[in-house]
This record gives C-alpha cells, structure tokens and sequence, in this order.
C-alpha cells in the first residue's frame, strides 16, 4: 500500500492559529481500457459497475461513481464534500465539469465497438446555481447525440437527488480513436 | 484534525487480487471571500500566494496551487498524478477543466473592486493532447478578455512546463456579483 | 422602396471569365421588440408567426423564418441555398450558427414576461455533417433548458426535414435583460 | 445572370402598411477549394485576396471580406446593416458567429498543406457588447492556437475598426480533412 505525502505542511500553506484537515482516499490501478480490446465499450462500462474492472483514480479523487450503462448513455453519481470547495466556499465548478465530462466520455464508450477508444476534444460546460459541500448528493446523465466515423457528440445534465434542480449541463465533442490507445 | 473516510473499501470496489492505493491530503478551512469584503480580489489573491488568505480545498484535492497574480492575470501551476487517471489511464480531462476554471475564475478576481464576486457561468475547453500522470508540472495562465458591469470574459491555456507544449486552452464567461455572495 | 447597391461589382470581386449571380431579397423595417413592452414574449413570437409583427431582416437575409412558438419552445425552418457557400462550397457553419442562435434566443424570450429582453452571451456550436445548397429544408428546435433571474440557458438542434438527420446542436447562455433595451 | 426570387411577398411577411426594403447582393461562383489541390492553404487565400478565386457567396450574403492571410492567421473585415437585424434591432449575434468562423476556418486553412481541407466540428463564441447597423466595420483577426494532424484549433476577436471596442471573441475545434472532400 502507497501514501503518497501530496498534501503535505508546506504545500498545504496553512495561515497560522487554523486547524488543517486531511482526507485519505483510494483506489486501485488497473490497466487502460485499450487492454480490454476484446470487450466493447458497453461490456467495459458494465464490468466496471460490476466492480471487476477497477474505476479510474479520478473517481476517488472527486467522489463520484459510474452507476449506470447502456449503448448511448451512462449516469454517474457524486457526493459532495469540502475537499471541493472553490474560493467562494461553494463547490468548485470543476467538479462539476469533471463529473460532465466522465458521463460524456462514458456514454461515447458505450457505442463503441471492440478495439476502439475516444477522447474528450471540447468539453462545453454551462453552469446555472452553487452547490454546497453540504448538498445531497448529484446525478449526472449523459446521452450520445452523433457517433460518426472519426467524431462523436453528447450532452449531460447534472441534477440535485433530493430537489432534482439542475445546477448544469454540457455538451462534448470526442475523436473516436482507432485502435484504442495504450497508455 | 479530522480524517474523512471516504476512499473506504465499499467505495472503491477494488477487483480482488490487486493492490489498492490511497492517498492522503490536507487543507487548511477558510471563511469564503466574501468575508474579505473589505480587499480588492488582487489584494485576495496576493494574501492567498502570501500563505495568509488559506488555499481552497479543490487545490488540495487536485494538487495544483496560485503561483502568480496581478490585474487581468493569474496563474497556477499543478502537478499531474496517478490520482487523476481516467479509463485510459492518461490524466482526466476534468484536471484540466478544473485548472482552467480556477484559473479563469482568479483572472476575473483580480479585476474586481472589494465587495465584489463573481461565479463561472459558462466554461469552454479545448483539449489537444494527452498529459500522462508522470508528466512534468503544467503550467496555467489566464487573461481576462472583457470585463463588463454584470459580466466578464477570460481565456486560458496550459502547457507544459519543460516542454512548453500546449495541452488545453478555454475562455469562460463569468457574472460579476454584487455584493460577493456569502456561501 | 430601397436598394442598397451592397453587392457592387468592385466589392464583389468576380474573377474575369465567370458569370455573376444576383439575389434580391426584402423585408419589413419594424420597431425593436423593446417597443412591444405589453406583450409578453409568447404575445411576441405569435404575433411574428401571424404576420403582425415583422420578421427581423437577417430572417430574409439568411432565409429562415420563425414558425412555432409555445413557453420554452421555438421552431424555425430554413431552406439552404447557393448563398450561402463556404469555401468548400458547402452551406457555411454560420448559417447553422444564425439559425440556431435565432431559435435559442426566441426560446428563451417565449418564456419571458412582458417588459423583459433577452441577449445572448455565449453560444456553443456543434457541426456534425455538411449541408448542401441544394439540400432539403432544415428544421431548428429549441427549448429553454433553465430560466433564472438574470440568466438563461437553452440547446437546439438542426435536422434535415426530409432525411431526419442531425446536422448540428448548440447551446446558449443568454442575459436575461429589464427592461427590454430600445435600440 | 441569375436572380432569386428569394425575398417575394409572401416570405416576408409584410405586415399591411409598412414600407418593405429589397436588398440585391452578388457573388461569383466558384469551384471548391478542393479543386486546387496543387495550391497550399495559404496560396488558395492569397489569390482569394487578389480576386483570382472568387470569394464564397457567404461573404456577399452577410457583406464580409477576407482582407489579410499569413500563415496561421487570417483577417477579415465586415461592415454592419440593416439586413442584419435580430429581433431587438441590434445586429444579430450570427452575423458576428459567421464572420469569426470564416476567420477561424481560414486561419487554420493558412496552414494546410497542398491537398488538405477542414471543416468546422465546434464553435464557441463569446458576445460582448450590442453591434448596430450603423456601427463603424468591424475587424476579425483569427490565430491557430493548435495544428494536429487530424485536428486544429483557433481563437478570433471581433473589433470596431474606429472605436476599437472588443465586440466578441471565439475559439473553434476544426477537423483536419485528408484530401480535401470535393462537394
């Protein structure tokens, strides 16, 4: 087991007299998707939910998981906390645009065929109200729009559990990649 | 000091037979800026370089950090990790998005006179290239474009730090709040 | 009645030896909607379907027209044609950019209280397939995706009227405006 | 020389007792840029300039002109009018799309080998500020940010050529065609 020390005293600059906090998280690597080159896109994402292909770090990072695939479509939930906060003490809008773009780029992969890889080139985010560290937790659906040869589209939303607000939505162009990248 | 749970074995669905990591780090707890009403955001940021204004939490969770900031300009400087990956196992666009965000958002602040905020209404990213989780630090710096009564522009790029590749650029459009929203 | 002599023979740079084409178009100059404040903005968009209000020119210019209109929904129709050519000699993004523009702005004004304008501030466009002059009609629908007090969202998308096919989607954020500005 | 009937009566919509407007613009038609694959990007612009390949019809639609081209650059300059109103009487925010995506497009095409095409896949455009029909030429400069092999990105300012004023501004995601699609 590894503890990386990244959020160490000095990095952390912590202003004199305010206690720190930390947070520990984790995940496990595995290899890239472009391993699973005998699996379509659909099959990952679903062997991912199923927990026998590990999520991405990112997840942990941020605290959101894949819960759900099918062909032109995955939804991730997220848990708000205060290791998200942004300057105004709200969570930060790359939380959100993170979460966006993990269902974009996930509902792209589920029409996928065997062999083949995307890749996130312009990700469009609109942002409509704060969320809080505090807030229930969010849901993020994505829906493909176009698949072409070399390009595809999608578009999310993101919506409060509880009060089913939107606090933003997005849209994403991808490159489909052929053969899937190794890393 | 408090220790959050969160990556905790249920979350992370660890596939049996590998070998999980966590991943531990800290933040200091602010009061949101709308409690320095009485400073310019330029006076915000440079307390914030100083060590005296504490870091949002997000910069923590990321690992990237303010490094410059004067009117019309701020720039951050990150560290890429293997607690970014994402199915690829390259960094996650999201690290980008965020970095990009937190950047344009602090561009916009050091414009604004005290009392006044500002959210990100609309994000834009381009993403060029991928950036791998041992790349060298990246480097991220923002200008605002236009900066209007109830709203202000700003683009921003990353590039690497020792090869000076561009691997992402954005614009945003941020609303100017009046007076600085208190979370 | 006026002729604007715009498309002159020094501006319009024939190559010698290729014959020229002509197009003369028209419409109605009208007061700015701003003048409208009794009517709502549906009040609007169903006196502009019925003829009592008139088209705003670049409708005539690009050839589209606005053709339903309900809360939080606008549909335009545009028939492409050979003015319309990119270098490619395919109908230009911008056409597709106007009309959705168009769409989107007329959504968000569909929902609009009398007394309040609208502008947009940022539009995303995405281009998935060329258009030809001589393709059939396009359709454009829009609908709001959220209306807040001083800020509004909503996508669109351009589909071919006789082969159903996407040719682009887009998304806005507009200003919400009070009162409606005079021009 | 050829006349579209495009703006009859019916079209318009004239409501009963307003003075309608013709307008008349001409163009040249042209082959495809795809028929001159022994010249670069940059030569097709030069001569597009010198008046030895005709302008697309775009340009006399909306009355904007390429003006300048270098390599990863290109300029054009539009002057405004009453063909180009939008519901508030203000110019329609698709006058300025178009004209910052024939910017964005012919930057990127300034640095296409002999034999290579683009078209637009993404276009994000910021509006700042309202732009009247009888507002002084505006001025588009647009720069290649990035040239891949199968993709380009681009930025572009709209600027007043008296005022100097930032009207809008623009990024673009362009795919890079091998050889250039004949239409």
């Amino acid at each position: 087991m590894t503890t990386d020390e990244i959020g160490s005293a000095e990095q952390c600059r912590h202003p004199a007299g305010q206690a720190p906090r930390t947070r520990t998280h984790g995940w496990t690597p595995g290899p890239p998707i472009a391993e699973y080159a005998h699996l379509t896109g659909e099959e990952i994402l679903l062997e991912w939910i199923a927990g026998r292909i590990p999520e991405p770090s990112i997840c942990s990072t941020m605290d959101f998981h894949l819960i759900e695939a099918k062909p032109g479509r995955a939804v991730f939930e997220g848990r708000p906390g205060d290791h998200l906060h942004n300057p105004m003490n709200t969570v930060h809008g790359g939380y959100l645009a993170t979460l966006l773009d993990s269902a974009l780029g996930c509902a792209v992969l589920s029409r996928l065929p065997a062999g083949l890889g995307y890749t996130t080139t312009q990700l469009n985010v609109h942002m409509l109200r704060p969320l809080f560290a505090d807030s229930a937790p969010v849901r993020c659906e994505a829906e493909v729009l176009h698949l072409g040869r070399t390009m595809a589209t999608a578009e999310a939303r993101v919506v409060g559990t509880e009060n089913g607000k939107l606090y933003a939505h997005a849209t994403t162009t991808c490159a489909v990649l052929t053969p899937r990248p190794a890393a």
